[in-house]
């Protein structure tokens, strides 16, 4: 197995798209401040914070309690990172000095000794490092490493960065080898440490990383003895019962491991480690073990929408196969971590299956979790809605129809903030002479070998092109990732450079088209491919999707709502011979958006509740709008997967 | 409105029928010496029932705690009145001396004052009618008073009857206008006291009946308030939170109400009361409330099979056309309430929408709740049942997919014992010139104008007579029920008198056949229809049942099984012109059953999770058997409702 590819920097690429630019906008404009102020507690009417405060108190700056989830220093850091990839895509003296501020805060809670957590500063430092299982200390210290590098590499600035050095080199002299043989509840720790890593070149830390991976499951008694000996514990009644630890993966040991269970967060943030760790070590066997992984995500266990972790008990993976939509329970950040793990299976093999996947997290199962205006979040994302049951009725109650404002476990909202600032660096990666581009999306690009400017008319038209400003007169590949969905022998798809025709079968491997040259100022690659409306089809293993057929166009999952098509969306069918047309909505919050008009039927039957009439079919005209932008106008149903006629 | 006909009892029928006769042989060889075994802890391996020993103890008979729920008595009751109308469909002398032995213990621990209640008894004295809202007390006097009329009834033993007018005396002294204007939390005594009125003919009790039933809801707040004045809660730490009694139905007066809502059992039983003091006291404004709850559940919130109830929250109905099959609770106990009610509704007005219903439950929903060989149980009845999923993943965990042996809440299996143990009584009921027969079963009815002998092939074929030896000179009229599927048209359909063809149109009224005459000994009616296969729609307000159809044959649903048609039964099709034929199961568990087969299809698709390549069509031979057999056989996936071609 070759090293991997490198990762590209989130500042070597200004994102300058059609789609993105407008929701990193509202990112900055909207979403960012609003998120300040709630950290700040300055939002009355949301669910309370107090995670700034925290840190004051901690730092003695400020006196009270520790208010908020184990977990709340988390938000602040995940804040943080947001803010340094925000400052990327467009400086901001104030916010960087309110940054800081923040940093400044930080740095004064962090204890002699590199400890740095609130809950355990403020309201119980005699346990410290006794509940890994439940306490997210090194899930918190994580973030902190994941916030400081992204600052460091955004400003150039290494206060933060200081911190979480020495929180790392605290962690670091505890944990490992003939040290305290520890694993973290929730897995996180590890991407940070590898982030750190790279951020500083301390091979400590991807050690240490390494040994938090290799060590979980090794005992999958771990976490009960540790409960045993301390104990108490955070959630609950003390009680000695043995813990299920599929929940925290730690049931086996990650070459073991072949299927994506427990809690999806904590499960997909582990195999992004994974493979991080496994393309920087060129190590085979690990990376073999991601690939497991992700097949059993990809082929078992996801949404259309890439909607990971289906059951809301404990936010998991269930059964193969077991994919409800009413109930789904698709936690925003799974899909987030979806993208995270699939850019780094990308960096060390550029296999368009990843690509794909990291493309439809992206325009489906991520951005739902956000109201198009940015104010109100899912943590939640069913395919199918209907008011009055969902959010309300047991077994759907998780799954609200209207986003709220704010959560009191505020995870997805940073962790999108943190996405959408960021995506720059997941749209690249720079191998010895290959340039990969895993992502169509309008942008500048600051490469080793080459500054590029992408033109994308992506995901509305297949219409993209790559001008190359070559800074090596050597030969080099630039791989473009052509999505899986493209049919290459449809007369409308073609790629030329300088106005020639490119072979497409030739040049393909595992969905990257591979234009190598002699590259010169002012090159242009064009890709074209026409974007009909696709009709997608579920196994016949998922009970769910049984008779139903979906719309994509591009790489854009439809549903239907009751907005466009009125109530008893189960009642309407598509046509065998589906011709939809699509169409730019220009008016009200859907603006901008490319949306489909079908013609279609409605099944009507008499008052009974049942009988022998069969029920009439009458025609129906219906409209399907991009899945991400749904419960952005008034509540009502909506439906992904549609009965046929 | 008429006085309404009278009730049949028990003992003037014998049921000797094709279908029935097993069953109850089932319940009287098997079912009820378990269930002694039971209630008497000498099952090893079930849950603890120690409901007799609670009993003894609260005798001084025996040493020791109460065991079990705060109703654990009523299991006893329900098993007397089971017992006591088995000895009328079969005397045994030893059984009957048991049952006098229990009566025994029953009449020692009565408390001088009349008071009955072995957990207040033995546990907490002191605290005797403060809880109406949690504690049953009412509920288990209820269950006394229906098994001693029961018992009284069948054996002319009127000790049982004794201990039930003293409890009963005991509560009218306390509740009432002038007195405690007191309220049952789960509703049951209203129809003991009525029975125990009919037994007795004290008027005080069916006076009591009124006052509970009038009473509820005229103070919503009546259980709030009983909470605060009392200062301690039964389920869960004392709170002063504020109650939702829809779960109780003590929201609004029983005028008012016209939802069936909260916690299905509880409501069905205060319907049943209802209806039957409306008949009793010819009572029009009570008729019709009861005729709006009947239609809300009928039309709005009823299973194919009968099932009612459908969110396991509270056991409860849920929204209108909330129906999903896999998660259904539709309890065995709310079903069996339903034939209650719609007893009670065909003794006030003769109207086949009633015997409909009470024969889809009979058929279906409530025999479902029993395994074939009489010893296990289902609790919750589902249309849909996935091995893996059902049981197991969160919102399905009460759906299980195989009958458990008994339960810690035992109320269903005691339920089906004493109403198969009391068909005969359904079947009838007599007006002053008219003999009403409701069910098209085979039995020999003794009844005030005639002596009635019915053979009958329902419900594998519709062939039915009766021969009638009157016993009175004067003309009377037979007025029988003719199921609503029956096809009036169909020239397979007639009834003939003494050979004589008779003209339906004509003598129909309300899904009931008058046939008026001077009968003379050895009149024969005949009536006979054909028995095809039925296919049936839901309305299109049902979301769960969309693009479906389900089967019917007779009063029989229709559901397939893993065990027949292989798994993945999502994945077949019934065709759109559908052919199936019936035959007689010979072998194994299911033998004398009418099953079906039909030619149908199952789709088959690729390996991928998604794909754009509509899946393949396949011919495939079905099965489908008797909703209530199912999972009798090796566990497996079930489903009612079929996806079409």
């Amino acid at each position: 197995m070759s090293k991997k590819a490198k990762q590209v920097k989130v500042n070597q690429v200004k994102v300058q798209d059609i789609f993105w630019s407008r929701l990193q906008d509202k990112i900055i404009d909207t979403v960012i401040p609003f998120q300040e102020r709630v950290l700040n507690d300055q939002v009355p009417g949301v669910a309370k914070s107090h995670a700034i405060e925290n840190f004051r108190i901690a730092a003695g700056l400020s006196e009270g309690e520790f208010y908020g989830m184990v977990f709340q220093d988390s938000d602040v850091a995940k804040w943080l990172e947001g803010v340094a990839y925000a400052l990327t895509v467009r400086p901001d003296r104030e916010l960087e000095e309110r940054a800081d501020a923040v940093i400044d805060i930080i740095e004064k809670a962090q204890q002699p000794d590199g400890y740095l957590d609130t809950y355990f500063i403020i309201k119980e430092p005699d346990r410290r490092w006794q509940n890994l299982h439940e306490c997210h200390e090194l899930y918190c210290a994580g973030h902190m490493m994941e916030a400081a590098a992204a600052y460091y590499e955004a400003t150039g600035k290494d206060r933060l960065l200081g911190v979480a050095q020495r929180l790392a080199d605290h962690i670091v002299s505890r944990f490992g080898q003939g040290k305290e043989r520890g694993i973290p509840g929730h897995q996180e720790v590890e991407i940070g440490l590898l982030k750190l890593y790279r951020a500083t070149g301390k091979e400590a830390y991807r050690e240490m990383a390494r040994f938090f991976l290799e060590e979980r499951g090794k005992n999958p008694d771990y976490f009960y003895e540790e409960k045993l000996k301390r104990g108490w514990q955070h959630w609950g009644q003390y009680n000695t019962d043995h813990l299920d630890v599929t929940y925290n993966q730690a049931h086996a040991t990650i070459y073991q491991q072949d299927k994506a269970v427990g809690h999806a967060v904590r499960a997909v943030y582990m195999y992004t480690a994974m493979a991080d760790l496994a393309g920087e070590d060129g190590d085979g066997k690990l990376y073999e073990a991601c690939v497991r992984l992700w097949d059993n995500i990809v082929e078992q266990k996801m949404y259309l929408t890439g909607g990971i972790g289906s059951t809301a008990e404990g936010e998991a993976f269930s059964d193969d196969y077991d994919l409800p939509n009413d109930m789904a329970y698709a936690e925003t950040c799974a899909s987030i971590a979806m993208v995270f793990f699939a850019g780094r299976m990308l960096e060390t093999e550029p296999d368009g299956r990843f690509a794909d996947i990291m493309e439809r997290e992206l325009y489906n199962g991520t951005i739902s979790g956000m109201q198009l205006d940015g104010q109100k979040y899912f943590y939640v994302n069913p395919l199918e809605s209907v008011p009055g049951i969902s959010g309300k009725i047991h077994g759907y109650k998780h799954a609200l129809s209207e986003r709220p404002g704010w959560y009191a476990c505020a995870c997805c909202p940073t962790n999108l903030v943190r996405l959408i600032t960021s995506l720059g660096s997941y749209a690249w990666s720079e191998g010895d002479s290959v340039i990969y581009c895993h992502l169509l999306m309008g942008q500048r690009a600051e490469l080793e070998k080459a500054q590029i400017a992408v033109e994308s008319e992506y995901p509305w038209q297949g219409k993209v092109s790559w001008s190359i400003a070559p800074r090596t007169d050597r030969e080099f590949t630039l791989a473009i990732h052509i999505p899986g969905y493209v049919d290459l022998q449809d007369a409308g798809t073609e790629v030329r450079v300088n106005g020639g025709k490119v072979e497409l079968e030739e040049n393909m491997k595992k969905g990257y088209l591979y234009l190598t040259r002699k590259w010169e100022e002012g090159d242009r690659a064009e890709l074209s491919f026409e974007m009909p409306v696709r009709r997608i089809f579920a196994s016949q293993k998922v009970r769910e999707d049984a008779g139903c057929v979906a719309l994509m166009r591009g790489p854009v999952v439809y549903c239907f709502e009751e907005a466009d098509n009125g109530g008893d969306l189960w009642a309407l069918r598509l046509p065998g011979q589906l011709q939809a047309e699509s169409f730019l909505c220009r008016e009200g919050v859907l603006a901008g958006n490319i949306c489909l008009r079908m013609k279609g039927s409605r099944l009507k039957s008499g008052r009974s509740l049942y009988s022998e009439e069969r029920p009439v079919k009458e025609p129906a005209e219906l409209v399907a709008i991009p899945y991400y932008a749904w419960a952005n106008r008034r509540p009502g149903q909506m439906r992904v997967w549609m009965l046929e006629e």
